[in-house]
């Protein structure tokens, strides 16, 4: 039986980097697709609570079913594993991302936090992203790539809990250095909001931003980008940061 | 001048939680609170984008100000420092959350996504959830352990980029053993969604789910929870694996 292979992302069913990643997973295996009804970005790791979740089926044909659902991403990939593939998923893959998930911004990403949970939930996942915010970003050069590293995965699984966070420079195929496997760049965003007046009076706020890299390493994400390679994360859903449990316990374990 | 804290939950802001968290903060200092208009459980990371978020005054005092956003809590942290804070906060504190922010938990979580993204900016962050999802909680047993971790840190600081992840179990004070600093237990939830037909005959599916914890180790915050102590997990915005660099260097960088 040919390996089956769970797609989702978060810029919705109609994107070009969705299709790009279809097209490369159905020569790897049989596809089951299940995404927003609407763009996704920076719903992170959310979950729709409150009210239920539909889903639609948008088409069917041998070797690839594919859904919409009004959820969140992480939503798309509990429900489809659960009621929507066929048998179990040997690899989830989310994207192609129109826009980087380098370094921080892994922890706003729709495209993410489907992998991540994917990864908890036990299976092999990967996150693509390409450093290209158009909705007609060209996705051919990183295609090679794409596929080579799932293939890799496919062959060869990932650790337990291990996802991998694969970003790809915009660049010509033959300007691509390599890839280089680094960890998340500290950075952050600032100046988030944008106060703007409307014409009753009002104040409103539009989200903005400008991101700051507090990194010079060369051992990061930021620096493979900006240096021509695709940068590959291995990530896990633990927010510990292991190097503070034993300072802190000097602080907060001698009561109170 | 006394220092300035921020506040900020996911339970909305007329939660019972969010009102034992603004008591104890009043005795420490100057006090700005920024919630969501509405329950934000289940928010996780994520960010409004595509509409301006509207900002609400619910009341001003000497020492306390209080505001309600249309936004989600990360929105609110973001906001709030930016537009809605007389000055730079000293310590930023999230909660009381209704319920467990323990393990896997944390990924999901509005209250611990506001923490984490207060101290991707340069806060010392705090979270604070008791083990008890009631509405009508009762937050008495646990404010003395919420005043000195409080204190701790407005005294100390926290290293830069590390915030706290603390669960209270839901006991008598008595009865509390004392705090243990922790990581993350390895867990996820399986069985996500119920699928149930509508009276016209159409599928729709509820979130629901069941915990299933893999770590049976005693260094873990669900080991400190069960056995009657406070978890303080220390937290980073940060999903790399770092073990895992090197093996993933092998795989990935011998090119194509």
């Amino acid at each position: 039986m040919k390996p089956l292979i769970f797609i989702t992302n978060d810029d919705g069913h109609s994107a070009r980097g969705l299709a790009a990643l279809v097209a490369v997973a159905r020569e790897l295996g049989d596809v089951v697709v299940v995404t927003t009804e609407l763009n996704a970005s920076g719903k992170s790791h959310s979950l729709t609570t409150g009210v239920p979740i539909r889903v639609r089926t948008i088409s069917k044909e041998p070797g690839l079913e594919q859904y919409a659902c009004t959820g969140t991403p992480v939503d798309c990939v509990k429900l489809g594993e659960e009621h929507l593939c066929p048998r179990r998923p040997d690899l989830v893959l989310s994207g192609i991302n129109h826009g980087s998930n380098a370094s921080i911004n892994v922890i706003y990403s729709g495209t993410m936090g489907a992998v991540i949970e994917a990864s908890a939930l036990g299976y092999p996942a990967i996150g693509f992203s390409l450093l290209n915010h158009s909705e007609n970003a060209d996705f051919g050069a990183c295609l090679p790539f794409v596929r080579s590293i799932c293939r890799n995965v496919l062959d060869n699984g990932l650790p337990p809990r291990i996802s991998l966070n694969v970003n790809i420079p915009k660049l010509p195929y033959e300007d691509i250095k390599g890839i280089k496997v680094c960890r998340e760049s500290q950075a952050y965003w600032s100046d988030s909001f944008e106060r703007r007046v409307d014409p009753s009076g009002r104040p409103y706020y539009w989200l903005t931003g400008k991101f700051v890299c507090l990194d010079n390493a060369t051992d990061t994400d930021e620096w493979a980008l900006h240096n021509g390679y695709i940068s590959v994360v291995p990530t896990h859903p633990d927010y510990t940061a292991p190097d503070f449990i034993e300072p802190m316990r000097k602080r907060f374990e001698n009561g109170l």
